[in-house]
């Protein structure tokens, strides 16, 4: 058995670090649950940290304190594990869909992330691009807020003008989320739905290359958060897939 | 004009700090825009605090630091003002009710409390209950996860053992979301829609007086965020309030 690294130079602490904070090709998964969840689904670890021995020869020990300075948003049940980020493309996603991909542009709030993650499983949204600006689906907080369905996701990050040029290539049907404008629903079958930020709203660059859809609501408020806006769209395009 | 603030022994600092921690019976709106809308539905300040100074002769200055360490959480744009907590009961709400009225039931997350509210707003609840346990919906986040939309909904905090007696002798039907029940709708008229804590669900107590009501999803998906599951329900009821 090695020893307990105690080290913040130690390469291993120092490369769970960068995959915390720099949102690159590393991304680490924490807690017992989430890990197995992951390894359920075929994925196999680079390196894992635990703070405790364990039977798992592999494993690197590392000592509690060491393990909470990783992060103040990680909470870790003692054990951290580091794999590579899952290489799904764009492309792939909108070839393969039968069924709406939500296309987040901007949405920068990771519990946001999270949640419509967690949606796009429960109401089989065939996938999650994330534009530029948009909070790291990896990351902590989204994949607490996505409660373990982030696994379940195909999900991508690419750029407006990709995804414009690949929904006009491909002929996905493409949908902007505004608020105000006539109620309509989601069709069931294959589209992109483009869901803006909480403050600015749909890019001018999506809006223009897609038709606006919007969900009725008193007049007294402006808009809904994006969300509960996806919750309700998604729901209702997934109810009519059922029948 | 008084002397600038500066002393976190002074009475108003002390008495706005108190508001903010201890969640009693005064409230502090943050920033020019809540505090504006609060006093055009007629909402009086108690007191105003100010970074700087203004045309208003009662409000009391207050130096920046001063005014940033009142809270981490508070986003003051150099003003604070001070008001009663709203009083509507629980009883009222019901009472009055052609709508649902929302019950949450331990919801903690001050997100999903503001995000619920935010909801109510748009979808025309007639009103939004909180029992023990559930984050204060005069807190900054709820305040700001519900956009401007907090002073539009009355909201009461309740005992489950009241709001279940209430809900009985008004005759007001009520209904749990639960997860993984049959899928049926909410009614469009006077109800009350029980949304439980997203650890637990619906309490014991407050599932026992009502009848389960739930929204399909993926079997491979446990449940859905709470203000995701007031969304969809929310909507549908008001949807069919406007045929």
């Amino acid at each position: 058995m090695p020893p307990t690294i105690t080290s913040r130079s130690n390469p291993w602490f120092r490369r769970f670090r960068d995959a915390i904070e720099l949102h690159g090709e590393e991304i680490v998964l924490e807690g017992p649950k989430q890990i197995a969840d992951a390894m359920a689904l075929g994925w196999e670890p680079i390196a894992v940290l635990r703070s405790e021995p364990d039977a798992s020869p592999g494993d690197h020990l590392v000592s509690p304190a060491l393990l909470r300075s990783l992060s103040e948003t990680m909470h870790s049940q003692g054990v951290l594990a580091l794999f590579p980020r899952p290489q799904t493309s764009a492309e792939a996603i909108l070839r393969d869909a039968s069924a709406p991909v939500m296309i987040l542009d901007g949405v920068q709030d990771p519990g946001n992330v999270g949640t419509i993650i967690r949606l796009a499983a429960a109401f089989e949204a065939a996938g999650v691009l994330l534009t530029e600006g948009c909070a790291d689906p990896y990351g902590p907080k989204a994949i607490r807020a996505s409660a373990g369905t982030l696994l379940l996701v195909p999900v991508a990050r690419s750029s407006r003008e990709e995804i414009v040029r690949l929904c006009r290539e491909l002929e996905v049907p493409s949908f902007a989320a505004v608020a105000g404008g006539a109620a309509r629903p989601l069709p069931p079958g294959r589209s992109a739905l483009v869901l803006g930020s909480e403050g600015q709203g749909v890019s001018v660059e999506m809006r223009a290359a897609a038709q606006p859809i919007s969900i009725g609501t008193s007049a007294k408020v402006e808009s809904l958060n994006v969300a509960a806006a996806a919750a309700i769209l998604l729901h209702a395009a997934w109810n009519r897939r059922q029948r």
